[in-house]
């Protein structure tokens, strides 16, 4: 049975495993005031080019989602997201559980237009009674999306920039953002999102380790207390330690890359061939992905007939009857196991 | 140097690392879903007697009690702690945070006063202005406590009454229960504690896992969508298999005992020598703890010469100038640094 | 100058105010446990023809839908709403406050459509990731809508089926519920919203009372420790029975009909007035209202020259760049300010 | 029957209802945008010798210390309060429920200590551990306190030094501050509170009002956005010029004092002809009171022979087997009345 339901089936990266292995019995400080946690700070803002970056590790993207969500609004601010922005529809209402509301926006493959969001500003601004109403105060987007697409440089600036003219904080939700910097085509680094967002995070579940999210605010101050605020909303990791080595071990350089990179590339070279294997042999993609998840329009009987042989994710029933079904790859893909799953084509 | 900060300055039991060494590339689905989750739950509700229990693995400590007391309470209710209780005292204010307030009742030696509670409830249920005040939904108790004691089973039982009389739910912070089952001479068992208990969780982080807590409802229907609410508030774990392996090594059976007893047993035995080697030199304990952690009374020239070899917790200043200061033990404590220790008095 | 800026710019309708003149020493117990508030509860289930409801007396409409929705939502669940429902657009995300998601779906003249509704439900329940996801657990609906259009007593019941199969809570904002009852040609009578809805509330704030909301849980229990929840939520008046007072007044009968119909009549009369009149001199009108709130289309010459005489509300930019704007009558509104009105068209 | 229950059993003072008749039809803005409104502030303004004062007129008293408390607190601080602060021991949990902890001292009298707060505030500041902890962020204090006491200008000056030594905001519960300024022997004046203090209320619902209190910001900036922070928490009324009316009333000046001074005068004039009745006969008073309340120790049999001529409060069993009662007085409360009360004796 080949397996490409999701990108977080496997345990971690060996190289992640070894470390573990080799500094088990280290003693350490706990909640992420050890060595390790300090030295994949340093690799964070180095990769970066954010020399003043303040690093926080959590545990998994929902609870990091929330805690920064929580922290970068103001009281009487809420967060504008695409419709499908993971925050907004797949977290258990996890930003509202903090009193926080997401405003949603419209998607376009998954993404926030830029003047969509400044028009939903300038309605807000330029309304008498806004004083009744939660004001946009951030925006949050996820890179890749949840349909595996990426934001141009250019449309990140345009978000910044509506951010800034209207005095909100750009939040990028990196889940999967390894898959985003290896992205066909995509002209954005990570300097770039250093540079453009207040606050991000870099995906460690999905890109190669057990669990960590490394949270980044890259504007003095907007980190106040955040400490406290993870101990409140459970984001606390008693031996910190633990993730401060995975993302140690992923932004270490391997043959001249970083691995994270080096993981995110793997993952989406694989799901291209897989995208242009169901192209080659005829099928539907029901959007074009430039990374590691891909979208594939089946019929019922060719997605019975698949599914004997081959488990992915089910995505949602098209109107006239078929299914959209997830490809998603990751650093543990084989390319053995993708040549099998063309072959069942 | 060295290390008797705390229980979880190192890694994980060698077997921990072992089990995911051997499995890492294992496919698993996610959250919790997969097999490696249902055998360790299954290992927990045998090591429990409890054959019906529902077992949910969280990250960690505030994060579970936070999730806990938010499912166990109803919208009027708040839970009552010790003031000591880690639930009201060291968790920046996480269960407020749910919206749920803490009711605090003296603590003795860390622990609850059935009586005390007892009275707290009458004294609730005779206010005829009740409905004006937040009702005792629920008992919060730390086993060990924040001090290193237990319960014994009388204890639990009187205060497994009071919540029967009064309709509240017991629940048990085992974040340290492995030192709990191994303390010396105890009478509560796993099984008792399931029994007695609505809800507890069963410490990893602290008991040899790199994290994670098992959560135990022993009553049906009291876990009702449970795994929303974990999701709700950022504790549901993607790559849920990488707690159930923990808890499914740390319930494995080693020499007819399970794994986790054998490590709070070595743990206690431990701090059992050093408490009676500083007895033996004349020191004061500052509690008579029979778990793994010890707290001595040490002048400040005592204190600043031991600190030069040995690291140690602060816990508090005493009224007459002295300090309190903590020596914790664990799975991996050497038994030479003990005798490293006590050799340094 | 004459006023039509809204329906809550005077005090409170003469026979509220000669009832407050008349009992002002009486003495009465705190929190609507008195006489006065237990004589309107009866006029108002009698009125609804539920003789078993529970009702409890609000201070205003915002607190009345963050508590009822907090009452009535499980712990997983959120409140669907039209996007310009009130409790989405115009609450300050006092809902989210209290940690619930509103879960938006697109508005028809203000209303929701219960197709859309139930295939919203049909997606939820057919998600196979549906514990990651809020659940619609109520609906809420405001009637007369922030259009001041009206539900049929078909889509009424159409509502409450969907709600009914799939087990949600339906739930009526009424803050102008005396204008939906005497909407021109509505089928709806109090009694079928009694019947249909599960919760509701009858709005005194906007129909003539100084202030309060008169909350109608039709349903056993599902109003279990409403009291205390009103007082968490700081929505219970220590002088309660100056809010019984007021409905009491409302609900008495003057001349074989409910004095709270005979405000909404009066008002529907009038802007209904306002309406022909505007339509009789080529005015657009925005929407067809059949109740106490009139939308008017205005160039901006137009609306500068009324603007001279009368004063009234801004509503939104039409993209031909003329202005909606809305007049509302209320029960103290003149005939004579409405002639007024008109002869300055 | 004679009613001395409480201080909210009336409705509100003959020259409100008076005002109220007069202005009935005047037309107003909404949400306390009026002039009424704008008159009010003024006047307070005035008596409490702080021009630049932000005064925000909300309902009731549970509403305004959970608004003012969300509004002046951190995100990870809590509000220090005596174990019987309304806020912690009589509000449901309102404060929680805005996500914010009350961190509870003991109570001497129904008041705090500023040493014990001081002393709360440098175990707090001296912790280690402190970003586990919730920090004190404000100071709750009732004034009079549940128990009809009173702070002294020396204990007020105390605990505003501590706010300042600890960077902490002081906030007053003045629900029955009219009583306290006119306590027995009080050296306390309203521009004493508005110089100690950051934020106060004036209470109006127990001092002559339907209802209505008016939150008083001393300091520039803490009020930001507090208008929305009402809204948000329910706490807005749409006809807010009946706040406004009110308190402009009872702040109106009669015979070189205002009206506010005189109610609280009357009352406690009366109150302390009851405590010098019972005093007289023989009765144990459990507090000396120098407000309207008045707490009397009773025995089973007196209390139930009192209790067929006159109705009183039930405050707490003495641990002998009495019972401790309350006579409280107001602006409504008649001469007569006390001295058949006392003949009862």
């Amino acid at each position: 049975m080949l397996h490409f339901d999701s990108d977080y089936m496997e345990g971690a990266h060996p190289a992640i495993l070894e470390r573990m292995m080799a500094t088990n019995l280290d003693q350490t400080s706990g909640y992420g005031t050890d060595e390790v946690c300090a030295a994949a700070r340093e690799r964070i803002r180095a990769a970066c080019a954010c020399p003043d970056a303040a690093v926080y590790f959590l545990v998994g993207g929902t609870q990091a989602n929330a805690a920064v969500a929580d922290q970068i609004l103001r009281p009487w601010e809420g967060i504008v997201s695409a419709t499908t922005g993971h925050i907004t529809a797949h977290e258990a209402g996890a930003v509202e559980a903090c009193g926080r509301k997401t405003l949603p926006l419209p998607q376009h493959d998954g993404k926030l237009d830029a003047a969509e969001v400044r028009a939903l500003c300038e309605a807000y601004w330029g309304d008498e009674n806004r004083e009744h109403i939660v004001a946009p105060g951030a925006v949050y987007l996820s890179h890749p999306t949840e349909y595996g697409t990426v934001y141009s440089l250019a449309e990140l600036e345009a978000l910044a920039q509506v951010c800034h003219d209207f005095d909100m904080r750009l939040f990028m939700d990196g889940a999967r953002l390894g898959y985003g910097l290896a992205a066909v085509g995509t002209d954005v680094t990570l300097a770039d999102i250093a540079r453009l967002c207040d606050a991000f995070y870099i995906g460690g579940t999905k890109v190669g380790a057990f669990c960590g999210e490394a949270v980044v605010f890259t504007k003095p101050g907007l980190d106040d207390h955040f400490f406290t605020l993870m101990k409140k909303r459970g984001a606390l990791l008693a031996k910190g330690r633990f993730l401060g080595l995975q993302f140690d071990v992923l932004f270490d350089q391997v043959e001249g890359e970083l691995r994270y990179e080096r993981i995110g590339r793997h993952a989406v070279e694989l799901a291209q061939r897989i995208a242009e294997g169901f192209r080659a042999k005829g099928y539907e993609l029901a959007i074009d992905s430039p990374t590691n998840q891909q979208f594939v329009v089946l019929d019922d009987a060719t997605k019975e007939r698949l599914a004997e042989h081959a488990s992915f994710g089910f995505w949602e029933r098209t109107p006239d009857g078929r299914t959209v079904v997830r490809f998603a790859t990751s650093w543990a893909t084989r390319p053995e196991a993708v040549d099998e799953l063309l072959a069942l084509l």
